[in-house]
Parts: C-alpha cells; structure tokens; sequence
C-alpha cells in the first residue's frame, strides 16, 4: 500500500533551492552529498546567480523547471522561504524540507513566519519537514538529503510522520530513534503500538533528561523535552529498546537486523585469546545474561578442534592455532545445534589486512544456517578487507565490548517482550464523583470515600465527628486501632501529631481522641476540622506506594514503588501509562530493584501480588476515566500480606485537577 | 636511576627463538610487528632451518650469534622451551618474553616444565614474561614484542614488575593496567602506593569478575581471580581508575593525557548542532557532572561570536556557521578564562576530509594557552585528515559519547583524589586478646568482651548466669531494656527466640528472663547456655552495619553499608583494605549510597558521623592488628545517633581464624 511519505523518501526528482557552488558551504554540500551517495533521479539546483553549477543545469526559480518535482529542498534565508515555498506549492512541488533556521526558535516576528509556514502545508497539502531540519537520508533509495551525515532524523515536527512511515516500511527492519520531543502524541503512540504488534524494534534516544538539556531543546526547538521518565514509560510500554548513546544505539541495531531472535539468555563465548575471552564472558554475565559451564558430552566434542593449551568449558578458548586449523569455526557449528546455549558471542582480533579466521567461503554456510544469534566482536580495530567479507556474508563486526554486551541483552528482553493487552477502561460503569469533588483540596476522609464509591477496597473506618460517637467507633473497628485527625486544611497529618497508632483500650482512644484535637489546634487554631478517623491497625505486610499523575505529554500515568524512606533514596520506582491490566501491573512489580521483598525475601512469606496488582490496575483505571477530575492519586502505603491474604490501604490522598 | 627492566623494555638486541618466513603464522609475524614498528636495535632470528629470513641473518642457536643480547622472544613447542632459556641463560642474554603455551594452564607434566622455568630464572636472574605471555609494546621504545596488536599487558607473571617499572617511567604519563590477578601483592601495592603519591593515574581493568570469568582465568594463567570486591577496594584506596571497557579506558587516558586537572565540576558543552549539544549537555549531566546556565554578562560576549539562531545558555550552540565565522575558536578562549566552569566539551562533526573547523594553525594557539580541560568530541567518524590536524596540535579527537562523559568524570573525581595517610596500626599498644578466643566458636557476650577489652565503646550490659542475678542486673540497666541469650552453640539468637525488646517493667523482665530460656532449650536442647545478657534498649539511630574480614589476597578488609534488608537489597556497602583512618572511613560512608540517611535526610538530623568514622577506624585496626587470630568481625546494627550523641553498637559478632 503506498504510504502518502513514498514521494518524499523516495522522490523521483528534488529540487535544491538555494544551491551553490561553493562546496565548502552548506548549500554547496547539499548537492555534492546527494551526488556523491549517486541519489539516481533528477536534481534541480535553483539560484538565480548560475548558469550551471557542477555540470548541472541551474534555473533562476522553480517555476522555470516546467518538470514535476517531488521534493524542493530549502536552504535560503529565513524571511525569503515562505515565498520559496508559495512558489513551490504553486509549481505542484509534492514535499520540503526546510534546511534554513531562524524561526520559532529565535521567537517574535521569526515565529510568525513559521506559523506562516505551518499554515501554508495545511492549504496546499504539502508535506513539510523543518524549519532548521537535519533533512534525512534513506541508504535504501540512495537518497542523501541532508548536509550533515548524522543519523538523527527528527521524528516530531508536526504533522509530519516519519516515524509511521518507517513503521510500515518494508525495507526498514529496525527503526532508530532520536526525540528531542513529541508534538503529535496520537500519532506517534499509534505508530509505536503497530510497532510493536508487528514485532519492529524500535531503539531509541531521547535527549532533554538533564537540566541543562531541557533548558537548551526548549531554546533549539522551541519545544518542551518533557518529563523523561514519562517517556520511558511508554518506551517500556511499547518494548522500545532506549539506549542513549550512538555507537550503542548502532551496535543494537546491528545485532537485531543481522540475527534471529534467541530463545532464552544462555551464552556460549567463543575467544581467540585467553584474556579477551574472560573479558567478554565477564561483560555479558555483568549484563545479567548467563554464561553456563558447558555439559562434559559437548566439552569433549570442542576438545577435539582445539589444541591441547584450549579451553572448552565456556569461555571456549580455541587459541590462535585453532582459528587456522578450522576450530573456531567448527565449535560455532557445534555450539548452534546445542541446546545448552541461546546465543553465541565470538571474541576475535580482525585487524589484520590479509590474515583472516573467516573469509567468505567459510563464513557464508556457518551463516546461513544459524539457528541462533551469532554476535562477532573484535577487540582490535577491524580492518576493511575483514569488514568487507563480513559484510558480504551477511554479518558485521562489531566494537566496543560493552556495547556488545548491551546488545545481546537488549536482544534477550527483546525476544521475551510482550504488548500487553491495553485495559478496559472504556468497560468500567460510568461513575459519578463529582460530589466527591466539590471543595478545593480532599482529606484523608473524602479520598478515601471518593475511591470507596469508585469500587477500590478500603479498611472499614468510621468519621467521628464528637466525641459522643467514639464508643461505636471503637466497637467497629476493635482493639487495636489506628485515630487520625481530619481536616481538608491538615494536609500532613503526621507533622500535626495528628495520628495515634496501636492504641488498645477505651481509656487509651478517649485520651487519644483529646489530644489529636488539640494537636491540631496548636498546628494550625483556624483549621475546619471534620473529625477523627478512627480503624482497626492493619494487619503487618511490605510497605508499598502506589499514585498516578498527569504527564503534559503523555496524559495518566501510574507510579509503584517501594514504600519507606528508601524509595526516595534508591529511585526505584516503576512508571507506565494509565490505564494497566493487573497482568501489565504485575510486571511493573516485576521490574522493581525491591520485587525480591514481595517475592518472599530472606525466608520470609511470598506476598499478596495477585491482589497489589489488581488494586494497580484498578487505581490506573480511576485516574483514566476521570482524566478531566484528578490529577493525583496516592495510596502510601498499602500493605502487602502473606499470599491470598490480600493487600491494605493505610492512607490515601486525591488531588482535584484545577480548574 | 636505571630500572632492571630498562634492558626489557628498551633492548639494543633481540634475539627471536623460533623465528620464521611465513607471516601468516605467530613466529613469523613476531618479526614482521617488530620491522614495521621500526625497531631500532638488532634483531637476531634464531632458526636452524633457515639460512636468512627477509634479508636478515638467521642464526642456528642463540649461541652462534656471538653478540649481547638484552631481549630473547620465545615461540617453539612447549618441550624445548626449557632447554633454549638453558642456551640463552649460558649466552648472557638478560631478559625473555615466551610466547609459547601449553604449560602450568594445562597442569600434570606440562606444569612441572613451568616450575623448572621459574628455578631457571631464580638461579640464573634472568627476567622471564611468560609463558603464554601476549609480549609488550612499547611506543616510546617502537619495540613490538608482541603478536597481537593489544594494549592488555599482564602486569601479574612473578617475579616481574612491569607495574613498577611504568610507575617510575618518566616517559608514562598515564597506566593502562589489565589485571587476571596478582601474585606478588606486596610489590603490586608498593608500587600502587608510589604511583598515588607521585600522581600518575593507573586505569585498570580487572577480569575475571563473573563467576564464568573466575573460572576461565583458573584455567588460562592457573592463577585465581580474586573476589573483585576486594580488588575494587583497593583500587579505590591508590585513586585507581576502574574500568572494564577497553574503548572507555583508552578514552580516559586520551583525556587525561591531553588536559591539566579541573577545579571543579562544572562543563562548559559548546556545539556546533543543537540536537548533539543537548545529548551532549545530557551526558555529562548524567555522569553527575554540572552543565550550570552562564551568567547573563558571559552570554552576551558569546551572543557576539554567533549568528542571532544560535543558543549560549550552556549548552552554547555555535551553529555550523559559528565554525566557519571563528565564534566557535573565540567561545572557547572566553570560556577558557572564565571562572564559570571548569571543563569544556566541544561537540563537533569531524568527518570531512577538507572542510575542518579546526586546523593546526587555529588549534595551537588555543590549546597551548589551555588553562584548563578542552575535550572533542566528533559525532561522526573523525577523518583522518581531522585527527592529524588535532594530534599534531596536542590534542585527541574522541568517538564515543559516553565513554567521554565517564571520562570527564573519572577526570573530576581524579582530581579530587587523595592519597588518605596510613592508619597507625603499628602505634597500637600491643595487646592479647587470646584469653577470648579459646573457645571455637564466640557467643555476643565473648564478642562484645573482647572488644571492650580492645578499647571499643560497647553498652554497659550484665550477664546475668542465673536468676538470682536479674534484679542488680534490672537495677543497672534500668527500663527500658533488652535481654538476649547467650549461647555459643545458638548463632542466630532472633531465629531462636532469644531476643526480647523494650522491656519496661520488673515483672516483664523475670518473665522474660524464664521464656527466654524454655525457647533456647526448645530450639537448641543440648545447647551449653552462658545467660541473659540485660543491658539498656539503645536510643534510636540510624541502622548501620560494620565488619570485617580476610580477603585471600590483599588480607583484612572493612566494610561498612546501611543496616536492614535494603543492604543486601541494594547492594550499598563499600570496601576497604583494613586498616583506615577515621579520616578515610568518613569517605566510606560518603561513597554509600545511603550517605543522605547519615546527613539528615527529610529534615530529619544530622547523624554523629565523626563518632562512627572513629568506631569504624577502630575495628579495622583491630581486624589488621589481629589478622592471624580473627578472621571476621561483625557489628550489626551499630546505631548511629544525631551529633554529638555517639553511636551504639547493639549486636556483635566475632569470628575466630581457624588454626
């Protein structure tokens, strides 16, 4: 099915508006870098100034081409592009993209212009990518329009969808990313869920995560970096792979488009070389993949290929000799047929120009039929005759050992994601809270009654608003209780003294039930008091927070951490776009650094995580459906019981969204 | 001063043992690398099969030269190795480097040709690498004596020390070291200690950290790897830098040989794209670097320098144009003398053959006036053109973005570094704890009475043997108090019932006194029991845990990390080699992770850190001052309490080195 961008990426004819002959300049580079990677339709440099420029015939404006043109490329002054591209519109030019910078970037009456320009793609159709673009470049359509050879394409300039465009591209195996921001949200979560249901990874970098990063997209773009952990949510969500740095970002797609996708995260490391050999099974052990110490059957078929100073217990050390005597090459055919291994890594030195383990004759048939990823690292510099023969057999050599060691286990995740079936927010009964919402900031007391309404379980707790309702509290609720003190201008009860625990007699809750008044009174005399919340203590379990909030990007999002003062200290909280299944929550307790404390840690019981993670989804679900209602939510804690014994909220706060 | 290894690694003479015409095999090659890096002595091939080998004379044995010989490089089979040294040794040759395998690496007959090579070198005093050593390189020196093109150099094969000898080498500036392990750790240390005070910074990458890693090191060298957390603590002690990626070590040392030491941690990111600069800005920050906004007076000298589209916030966007119009040059110099940062990161693209923003011409001045750290970067593969123009200039161009943001760090953190002075375990009063360590195995009350004994503060607690002592016991402590079990034969008291809390009444505490003892005798029937130790409940404090123990290779270790489940959870606790100094132990607690905890983290106080520093300098002395008695100290929880109010050890535990 064509795809409305074919004409833009791969155009039959482009148009360089604003070519020069000066090479050592931009507009001079456009034209020889379209040249130089043999870009096989027509080029039209426009300058008024030429006759010719490279051989080429040069037209003084575009109108005088009188031949279709599917892409003009812009590289003029600001305040001369938007009749450049009234006259491209005109001429019944298909696509631009706009080179030249000063615009929204630089504010005031640049601004306009690009509104200008904005308003212009709607009236005419004409798709336009930038102002102050990068341009792109296709490999696959020998298409180099761009000045700089970089492989950031920038995705979100509004209403283009480069990023859809590459998702249903066949050519395109793997799609790296570069996101300063994201305009059309829609779109591109659109674009990552086919993404994902198609099994296309995504690899992708999101800068702006640093203070002085966002300060400097929003001065480049003019655009918000936004906030990165919401970014990594959805990241997460849809199983992109992110990876902030080049050459890792590079070495991960090189892995995924040259090797099928391995069953498990056993490694089998193959060396050349002793030390280089520890290195590497080092590198990706530390990476959390295994590197198991291979059966004494399979050992003693290796030994045989190597010499005597080998080693065959994995690392596999073929030595230098058995790289010419044909080892390394059968230990890879053995180690691919095993079923003690899911991946093998090749540590080798390719510097060499003429000497080489694997020419092409020997490289193709182990290649061609692997069963699993078969990943070739050099720790020396690969020479061009290696990389050549590499190439042409369908493999590539790769640098860097930890960016290997990355790789493959981004590979492992990778092959175990699965989309998780989106949950049915749209299946929830409406609800009607608005009662709940009607003073300006919730207590203890109305979040608690705004969730109860919304069907989450909650302790049975009763309001006592004097002191004459005390004694049916107390027989409600039954020894030991927990008495809280409510007031809509008590935000922070614990710093008010404004909570007893663990009180176990009547003699105790009247005393407690006097003193929380005055406590109050004392922190803050004009508070409105609702009364005192009073329940039964709840039963012990692992402290949990759960809360959602409202990303600017991104919408609901829904948080879980540990509960305590490490949370804080550790950073380990999870995050993913609301609403979750409990099956998507259990895999957000999955990946918590503390998941080993729900798992029954140090001997103690396995925890209630079948009913944290319905409680997850349920709260996920509150804060999608009431989007335009609630900012916050937080439950701190819950407490997570013994298996089958459930989990408990202990406190809980809503947050009204502003009006 | 001359070095014994002068004649190693700067030999007039080499002999190769085994030399050969074919070049696509080891022996061959050895002599190829040696010509084509321009060796500048003599070179003897040794080979009775030859007459010459490429226009060289090739002589029958060693003995036929008839010239002195600083250097053989041995590559012949295994078995005649032992007999060419013999030759060498009678001819006066000072030093061998053997290539050769198939020795210690595959044990029985095959090791006992090693031990005999050992002898030779112990009655001869000639210097031997090897064997299955990968050679040297030395740039300075242009010798090759290597096959393979790495800089892994095995500083560890006894009794050499090529450690040592780059320490003192006045022509290093910087150590690369790769370590498997080390045997000679006396000298490894002296030699660590001397590079720390003389300031040359050592990068090393230790291998053999993963449980496949330790097991193909046994097999490749026969030597152990170590538990890497010892070996990390010990880096950390000498200011090593650690680093386990080759590509990032080599970035490390091109950035500290290039650039004199920051002042600080603030990074000045100057760019010629925005998109780079803001991952560049993102790097550092994510490193822990700052990236702070200039001042409003510095940016508007660079606004000069820009065109009016271009950023000088920090990250400072010179556009492309900046480069051509010299704003690029000319920021670098204002920022150069600027006390607003302390680095700069240029992010450039590099990867044009003609077009440079930098050329010697410009470069020079600029870098020979440096006042402080100037780090290029190329976002694009650097041109060959490029990285002479730089390296001709003194300067590096680096590929890689995280490894430079690591390596500006390292470069800060370096800079910080001091050596911490020896702790006075040798000023120690001499003193005999051996009346506590007669029994196998010691109770907390053994534990806690042989520390007191050593000077350690402990609470004044009784052991109360039998009823009739609880009331003068209870007298003493007063209420609240603890009692606890006390048995040789119970290690885990809490598992056994043994520990009651917050005692607050007499009647409480002969009840205590009586359950304690039924549990003990239910848990553990024939358990010899010693009493209830009574003593005061602690005040509270923040949990900490102190220990020690030994370590095979480098002996007593310290640790300290935060108390409770999130130590094993998360991992947080630091080594060092024992003893410290308080000095040194407050910089333990300053690299955990849970340190906030200690400086008042949420508003809570300020912990008593000079009292714990002392507490931990104290039992590492002892754990150093007792090495062939105890084996283990283990002080869990010590409870740190705001400052001035001390810290209170709680529980303890002392384990007796086994004869």
């Amino acid at each position: 099915m064509p795809h409305p961008l074919d004409s833009l990426f791969a155009p039959d004819s482009i148009a360089l508006i604003g070519a020069s002959r000066d090479l050592e300049k931009i507009p001079g580079r456009l034209l020889s870098m379209l040249r130089k990677n043999e870009f096989p339709g027509k080029i039209f440099p426009i300058n008024p100034n030429y006759g010719d420029i490279d051989g080429l015939k040069c037209y003084p404006a575009i109108a005088d081409v009188g031949q279709p043109i599917d892409l003009a490329i812009v590289i003029i002054p600001a305040r001369a592009v938007l009749g450049a591209l009234e006259q491209c519109a005109a001429a019944g030019v298909k696509n631009a993209v706009i080179i030249s910078s000063g615009f929204a970037e630089e504010g005031g009456d640049s601004a306009a212009m690009q509104d200008a320009i904005v308003a212009l793609a709607k009236n005419t159709g004409m798709r336009i990518s930038g102002p102050n673009a990068e341009g792109f470049y296709s490999q696959a359509q020998r298409v180099a329009a761009t000045f700089s050879p970089t492989v950031g394409v920038n995705p979100d300039a509004p209403p283009l969808e480069f990023f859809e465009f590459m998702v249903q591209d066949a050519s395109t195996d793997v799609i790296l990313l570069f996101i300063e921001g994201i305009r059309d949200v829609d779109k591109f979560l659109a674009a990552a869920r086919r993404a994902a249901e198609i099994g296309k990874p995504v690899i992708v970098t999101k800068v702006g995560r640093s203070g002085a990063g966002e300060r400097a997209a929003a001065s480049h773009t003019a655009s918000m970096a936004g906030w990165s952990a919401a970014y990594d949510a959805v990241f997460a969500k849809y199983g992109f792979i992110v990876s902030n740095d080049l050459d890792e970002a590079v070495t991960i797609a090189a892995v995924l488009t040259t090797n099928p996708m391995p069953k498990g995260d056993r490694v089998a490391v193959l060396t050349v070389s002793g030390g280089a050999g520890i290195w590497g099974a080092d590198t990706v052990a530390m990476q959390g993949l295994q590197v198991p110490e291979l059966s004494e059957s399979i050992q003693t078929e290796i030994r045989k290929l190597l010499p005597s100073y080998g080693a065959a217990g994995n690392p596999i050390d073929v030595t230098a000799q058995g790289v010419h005597s044909g080892g390394l090459q059968r230990s890879i055919d053995l180690l691919d047929v095993s079923d003690e291994v899911d991946a093998i890594l090749v540590v080798l030195s390719l510097s060499s120009d003429t000497r080489m383990p694997f020419k092409q004759a020997e490289l193709k048939p182990v290649l061609s039929a692997q069963n699993k990823p078969i990943v070739f690292y050099s720790y020396t510099l690969p020479s061009h005759f290696a990389r050549t023969e590499f190439a042409a057999s369908g493999a590539v050599v790769l640098s860097g050992l930890t960016h290997v060691g990355v790789a493959m286990r981004q590979m492992v995740q990778r092959a175990k994601f699965r989309l998780a079936p989106p949950a049915a927010v749209a299946a929830l009964p409406p609800r009607d809270i608005s009662a709940h919402l009607k003073s300006a900031t919730l207590s203890e007391f109305d979040s608690k009654s705004l969730l109860r309404d919304a069907g989450i379980a909650l302790p049975d707790e009763v309001l006592v608003s004097y002191r004459g309702e005390l004694d049916a509290a107390i027989a409600r609720a039954g020894f030991p209780l927990v008495m809280k003190i409510q007031s809509r201008d008590i935000p922070h009860k614990s710093e008010a003294g404004g909570v007893r625990v663990n009180i176990a007699s009547k003699g105790e809750a009247f005393a407690a039930y006097q003193a929380l008044l005055e406590s109050a009174g004392r922190h803050r005399p004009d508070a409105a008091i609702q009364g005192v919340l009073v329940g039964p203590m709840a039963k012990k379990g692992v402290e949990i927070i759960v809360g959602t909030l409202l990303d600017a990007t991104f919408g609901p999002m829904i948080m879980v951490g540990l509960g305590g003062i490490t949370t804080e200290l550790f950073k380990d909280v999870i995050y993913r776009p609301a609403p979750v299944s409990a099956a998507e929550a259990s895999a957000m307790l999955a990946a918590l650094k503390a998941a080993p404390l729900l798992n029954g840690f140090r001997g103690a019981a396995k925890t209630d995580i079948p009913a944290l993670s319905q409680l997850i989804a349920q709260i996920s679900m509150l804060a999608a459906q009431f989007v335009t209602e609630i900012s916050e939510i937080e439950i701190n804690p819950v407490l997570v019981h013994p298996q089958g014994q459930g989990a408990t909220i202990v406190d809980a706060l809503v947050v009204r969204k502003k009006g």
